[in-house]
């Protein structure tokens, strides 16, 4: 086969400020999943793209070419409209847990295609992985079966979808060229639009424990993932919110599974519920739907489309969830309010207890993690609990203690933190 | 055996523009050398080096690890002192053919290290190898024999010598990052030390069929090199010489040799002479040599040393040349002045006729080339022989004449070119 480009020419032309044309873009993605274009030669054009950037066109164009590198889901003949949401990342966030049954209760199909957790936040499938029987994987059809009967699908994303991006992000990993904004939402938006969603709502996190650590560069990204979105015919909405300290009160997996079913109780902490009933109503509205998802938090039926969803994927929904087999306190050193917990601290501290892992092959621990008993505003009194630290391996306790020094403040009784909106702000396409 | 830093953090560092440290490029260069750091990731941090650029110290220690990544030739035992030159390429270059017989004739012991050519410019050792029974290869004993006995060594630069430049060259060459000044210097003076001479001399090119296309990206290719050399304790001066037109009347192997010839006999075009001339001053100089090289030319002594030199390589100084099977003449269209001739239409021309390579394992054609009867403000007739084309494969004539179409004008009878020097600066360390 002869190759219509030489790929010196199209690394030359980004690395001197040209924009790719969309014959480029389309060969270059191709070609490198096809093995013709070399990691060596990919990885230097991800860098020439993360230092000059691209041009919307040719965001635009990359997402598409990624996305035509495999299978693309189609679930426009199911009976209820879909709607996805994707989240950037952040420490504590178990929003996808209840959210995707309390959405489904409400008449819409969620295909929620996640992962697995690497380095400090936890992965939707390993949390859930903690539910003993639960299976990630299901075959396509699978899937389509469960999205119509039950509403809610939470798996793993097969081989298929998008595998030029599943070997880009390998390479970006080991050559520096993670963090760029049109390479995180190209890689982002293939996989949410090649899933087959007809709505998605996008969750960007801003803050100490997020990616984007600005509320600058968290607009960007967001502006672009949703004009990407819109671009593909996909119905999208971003949310900027917070994350510069946890979302509720456990970062691990069964902890946070523990904490999703208070919230599918009806109870939960007041953020992660907030931050749930939010989402859900952005995910009804572009999908078209009128409903009151408070209501089907307290009448039961949330819970009720959660225990479907986890039993048609071989989970038992009654048993027992996995606890870690030791404990320890981290106690409040004086008396007064805590003005901040740091999110980056405590995830990289559920991380070293064993909730989290640091390469892809390693295992995780269904029990580890860390439990909060305050947030910031709270007052605490001096050897007071502040943390409770599990994991199965007590010789991880002194690195996740470390890793919490310096993460949390407690100024003198009456002060005040400064107040931070969870929400920041609401990004639609212009 | 662990290793003192995570290759991502040191690309990180430099795609963020901060300064590598010490420590950081001594690790790189040598991990890379020993297979620690992948192409992937050495091609990602040579991107952002080529778009951030390096700071001084830091080109001033990648070119120091670099020469450390393999052995140092020390000729400092020698009777003579030594000193080289380097030409950044261009066409018909044979300046280093009748230089090193000429300063060797001055009393300096010359350790030219050649390379082979690929692409529009040809290769010393390309040319050389037209000589019947010339080798290239010599020990490091022979080459000193050689050294102190005539005072003239062209050899191939053995494998010992700055090996990570090598294995980072290639890779350079496949990923679109040859073309930065920090990369150029470090490869070009961590050869040239590394070889062990005392003085050196560096011809860098300027124009159309030069790799700098305008005086300023020479003057600091050259201030890098120069630089450089000081640093290290080699006397170093760059001349920035013009290539814009050919230099000299032939492009090609024996052609070169023959023409070289001339010049060592006495004669030869001006400007191969003129550059020859200056060039032996400068080296001289730097090697502390009061010596006149226009009276070593004049007097036979250049030409016993390249005898010398020749034989001592297992060359045969008095054998015939080879000559291409076929030969091609362009006639001028019109009459008038020739008031210009791009080098890079004539390179490209000799290439296509077989002189030169387009991969490295591609053979050369010893008698191919273009050989020149005008040069620019030369008067010529209508019908008159503007070029003749050799090769020994005459299917090559089309592509050949093509290349030249558009490389020269003619200008109506009467006209005079626009002049420019030969030699535009000097430049020497600050």
């Amino acid at each position: 086969m002869t190759e219509p480009f030489a790929v010196v020419d199209v690394i030359r032309a980004k690395r001197d400020r040209d924009r790719l044309s969309n014959e480029q873009i389309d060969w270059v993605v191709d070609a490198y999943t096809r093995g013709v274009v070399a990691d060596e030669q990919m990885s230097a054009l991800l860098m020439a793209i993360l230092l000059n950037g691209m041009s919307s066109p040719e965001i635009a164009r990359w997402t598409a070419a990624m996305i035509a590198s495999g299978e693309r889901l189609d679930f426009s003949g199911l009976s209820r409209p879909t709607t996805d949401k994707h989240s950037t990342g952040g420490v504590g966030d178990k929003i996808t847990l209840p959210l995707t049954p309390l959405v489904a209760a409400c008449g819409a199909a969620v295909p929620q295609l996640s992962g697995r957790g690497l380095g400090h936040t936890g992965g939707t499938l390993d949390k859930l992985e903690s539910i003993p029987g639960w299976r990630a994987r299901l075959s396509n059809a699978e899937m389509a079966q469960q999205l119509e009967e039950v509403g809610g699908v939470i798996c793993a994303a097969g081989e298929g979808l998008a595998p030029a991006d599943r070997k880009m992000y390998a390479l970006r990993d080991v050559t520096g060229t993670v963090e760029a904004v049109p390479l995180i939402a190209s890689s982002i938006m293939s996989k949410k639009i090649a899933e087959g969603t007809g709505a998605l709502v996008l969750d960007v996190k801003v803050g100490s424990g997020a990616f984007m650590k600005t509320e600058e560069q968290a607009r960007v990204l967001a502006q672009t993932m949703v004009q990407l979105g819109a671009d593909a015919g996909v119905n999208t909405v971003a949310l900027l919110t917070a994350m510069s300290t946890p979302l509720g009160l456990t970062a691990g997996n069964a902890l946070e599974v523990r904490e999703s079913l208070e919230v599918l109780a009806g109870g939960g902490p007041p953020d992660v519920v907030e931050l749930t009933l939010s989402l859900a109503q952005e995910m009804l509205e572009t999908a078209g739907i009128s409903a009151d998802p408070e209501q089907a938090l307290k009448d039961g039926r949330a819970m009720d489309a959660w225990n479907k969803m986890i039993a048609a994927q071989g989970g038992d929904p009654a048993a027992e969830l996995p606890t870690a087999k030791h404990t320890h306190q981290v106690l409040a050193p004086a008396d007064g309010v805590l003005t901040s917990l740091d999110a980056m601290a405590v995830g990289i501290s559920a991380w070293r207890l064993g909730a989290g892992r640091s390469r892809k092959e390693d295992p995780v621990q269904a029990g580890a993690g860390v439990e909060m008993h305050a947030k910031p505003g709270a007052e605490v009194r001096a050897g007071q609990p502040l943390f409770t630290l599990h994991t199965d391996t007590p010789e991880r306790f002194e690195q996740a203690i470390a890793a919490l020094d310096g993460g949390y403040q407690i100024a003198p009784p009456g002060s005040r933190p400064e107040h931070q909106p969870l929400i920041i702000d609401r990004i639609t396409a212009s």
